[in-house]
């Protein structure tokens, strides 16, 4: 099975996560919408906006948020947590505020991480009207028993949520989905990562004649997919393989989470393309947790879509910290990602299922030149001979290119190649 | 999953079988009559009559059986061997004889074992007319050559057959089977401990609120159970779930053997809670040896009914010879056995199959007040999160509280817990 | 199970290979015609003749081809190879040529194993028109740069392409099919082995009363097979279970391949005989390569043939060489196959499916006489008793005799014993 190794674009990913990664994302407001119009130099994707209050299933689209400034001044007058800085620093979320408050009352509201000192948490309140502000923890150590000035600029107001959407049609309706999550601020592997190895799939599926449509979703964590679930039932029905994109440029190796049906062809395939690759790799259940898989996977829509990822989310000490930054990603990883995703779809677009035309005894290969005596034909041609062989016999219709190439250990390329063969002197027919 | 750990009854039902401990029971007779009558000073079990003579299925209820005296006499004039010391000395069934023999003729109805010289062993003769004596290895040898006086003052009578029985019932007219044999002299594992444990179980299952109804037979081995069925082909359909105790108060760990069906939902409950306790124990499958089980699991009827015990009989020495007696069973191992009981028909209650009532996408559980972020809401709480979301993505009506539980790695009780809360918020249904 | 030790037919066997050795045989001609004449001299099959010409499926029966003399001259007249000194001298299916050549032209025609220079290779030009001689390696370099004169005395004209057939009545119309090649000249393992083998199985089937019917086979390789199978398509469908027999007489153990099903009763009840004798073996899965088992299994057939041989074609070096020849397989080895296929073929003359008549509770077997106590009747008869006790519990109509001794672990014959005795009492039946 040939991973493809066309050109590299770890260097092209890694500039566009450069670009986007000081912009403060939320669910909703001007920060996803300033990262889909970088997204949209790369690949046309359309801008969609729902209004909030649109009630999606049991969700409602909340107001959209949106933030200018937010410090903590101390006595001095200096400021000493400053979102202009981080944008980690303010709760993603918070509502306006602007007050004195005493060291004790502020630190109702300060989240640092004890094990980290110099770290910064991401923190969130999309759905509980608060603020609050993430600081290391040693600036928290250091806070004296004064008076300080809080400021949170932000506005929650009306609006719309935005999410971009791509469609490259193929010869099917049948659709591949692949999403990926733009709510996090300025973190990189989660999922600035997920973003560009998305841009990039789409930039390349957008060149090639496919016969899958694919469908690319850049869309906020949970709510995205929801809303998207709930105006697209009837599209939903389409996706026949799904991947949700997250966390794929760290130095990790590959972790694939199966869908919840647990041996769709995107699990079949994945596996396969992981196990054929030289390098180390973790399959994992389905479990009702992380991002968007857990709304595409609920038992009313039991889509086929799993998860592909490097260092799992939650299992790394920068997951959700300031020092997911752009030292924690590497080009090479990003690019290794895209290349085996580039696989798995390659072989979803080849894995067809033939019918032998000639399925009583063999056929004479040998009068139409494409079969000698297995010592005398070199091990190359052998092999292919073998190849030739086992797709005769089991093309019944119950088994796709994939089920012969594991059945046969023939590998992947190899079947096709022979399927080629035979689809031109007429042996074979696709079903 | 708890072990129910409520007060202990080993000491009761020690209590217990020390006074059935004397009696000299047989498939028939006052014996057993005795027996379930002091049973029912615990629990209102009703005492059935079956005419000897009745034909059940290919058997015939047999003649009933009584003795009142059995010895042999030395040409001394002393007894030997008394049946008033061990009612084990005679062989069950015996017909009755009063006669003087030679010790060549004497020998011919003597049993012993050599490899345990000072025990008793336990024959029977219920369907071949015949006499005899057990005796010890020690005694057998010291026999000298001269006449005996052989007195057996039995009857074999037309009379009738005694079996217990009590239906506690519940909600459902489902029943689960609690099976147990009663036609064992002086021997306390097997099979007064089942008795026992059985008796103690009904008088729990007597105060307590039941989904299903529950069956217990107090029945002679073999003949008993062929006639309960062949008496109650219709209502045999409605059990749901048995277990057959025997052998439940010696040192061993638990052995169970699963049904004929070999994953009946009693077999799963059975090994989950074994599982799940931190004691060793046994699985083995179903084979057509041992108690009542062989009738229950015959292919004509095919009941998911297994067999629950600690050492298996026939695998322990002292198995069925006076070597069974009281010293061999000890009362926490009584009590243990009926704790885990409880916990297997706890689990049986309880495992019912629910419905997600909002199963498109997941429903919004933070304003419902049951949902934070994970890291913010502290180990206990974060566990029951991810087995409300397991509940909610696996409730697609194919999975019971069990399968749950088991897929999820999470727990029953924690499962349960999920499920309480759920149901409160009208997003489940019991189907 | 019993690996039935008969009479030893192993030198018998050994005898008609030395007979049959000397021939010159090909897919068609003189020397298959003799071939099968020696072979009716022990069994009574029909020599059938298909015409050049006559197309069967994809094919077309080839021309008839024979030899009577082939030589390499050098130029002093020295014949330095000799095809009367060893019919692999000549490519099989040669045509005809007289000519004189230079070294060079000669070596385009010549085929040696330099890996094995005192050996001769086997080689076939069976559908392209061409000629050649193989010669041991170190014939070859011997080989001096001068004129050479190459005859080669054959024939290849319309004729037409015999095999052998033969229909061994049973009761049933279901037929058991054994296929073996006689399309190789002189090497012994392959395949003279499996003509013996097949014979002498067809010389015993041919003296019982067989449930089956027996079609026997005596065909050349792939050609042969598809032959038969255009011929008889409906016939086809009878058959139930088959093997093809090759490399039945060399040391190695056995070996057999699944059909292409892979769970079929021939390959469950070989791997039960193969699992019960004390000699090591190997089963491997089916694979579209090797002898005829690539027709019968092809997916418009697909038929339950499994392949019987010891070590595997291409797995031992003197495969398809002059190395394979009376000194390479052994009277003993011979009739260890032979064994072998007879316990296969006990087994599948015996592998009915029986149903209890009382299946409802246990039948009263103690009055019937077949039931004593466990610990009373000896350790044999405890054997058969519990053989007894597992073929009244599974024989609900679902389990074969072959699914109750794997079951049980009872032993085939101590399964069939307990039958016996439970139809002698009327207690089963078969369906």
């Amino acid at each position: 099975m040939k991973i493809m190794k066309l050109n590299s674009f770890g260097e092209n990913m890694y500039d566009l996560i450069k670009k986007l990664y000081p912009i403060c994302r939320s669910i909703t407001g001007d920060g996803v919408r300033d990262t889909l119009k970088i997204i949209s130099t790369d690949v046309p994707i359309k801008v969609k906006e729902v209004p909030s209050g649109t009630e999606v299933f049991d969700w409602v689209v909340p107001k959209e948020w949106n933030i200018k400034n937010a410090y903590i001044e101390n006595s001095k007058g200096e400021k000493i947590v400053d979102f202009k800085n981080n944008n980690l620093h303010v709760v993603n979320y918070s509502v306006p505020v602007r007050k004195t408050v005493s060291l004790k009352e502020l630190k109702e509201h300060l989240f640092s991480l004890p094990d980290h000192p110099d770290w910064v948490p991401y923190r969130t309140t999309y759905y509980d009207k608060n603020w609050g502000f993430c600081l290391s923890h040693s600036q928290l150590l250091n806070l004296k028993d004064e008076q300080y000035t809080v400021v949170i600029d932000s506005s929650l107001e009306k609006g719309s949520l935005s999410y971009g959407e791509l469609l490259i049609k193929g010869t099917l309706t049948e659709e591949v989905l692949i999403s990926t999550h733009t709510c996090h601020p300025s973190m990189c592997n989660d999922n600035l990562s997920g973003i560009a190895v998305a841009t990039y799939l789409a930039k390349y599926l957008n060149q090639t004649e496919n016969r899958y449509s694919y469908r690319f979703l850049f869309i906020p964590g949970t709510i995205g997919s929801i809303i998207w679930l709930a105006l697209n039932e009837k599209k939903a029905k389409n996706i026949k393989h799904g991947l949700v994109l997250t966390g794929v440029g760290d130095s990790g190796s590959i972790t694939y989470k199966r869908t919840r049906r647990g041996n769709a062809e995107i699990d079949r395939v994945t596996e396969y393309v992981l196990k054929n690759s030289e390098d180390n790799y973790s399959v994992i259940d389905f479990y009702p947790f992380g991002y968007d898989e857990r709304q595409y996977c609920s038992p009313g829509f039991n889509l086929p879509v799993g998860t592909f990822m490097r260092s799992p989310h939650g299992k790394y000490p920068e997951y959700h910290t300031s020092a997911d930054n752009l030292k924690f990603i590497r080009p090479e990883k990003l690019d290794d990602s895209l290349q085996k995703i580039k696989s798995v779809i390659n072989i979803l677009e080849e894995n067809k299922t033939f019918v032998n035309l000639n399925p009583k005894c063999e056929p004479q290969l040998g009068k139409r030149g494409i079969y000698g005596a297995m010592n005398a034909v070199g091990e190359e041609k052998a092999k292919l001979q073998m190849a030739i062989l086992w797709v005769l016999n089991l093309s019944d219709g119950s088994n796709s290119l994939l089920d012969i190439a594991e059945k046969s250990n023939c590998g992947f390329d190899l079947i096709k190649d022979a399927i080629t063969i035979l689809l031109k002197n007429s042996l074979l027919k696709e079903i």
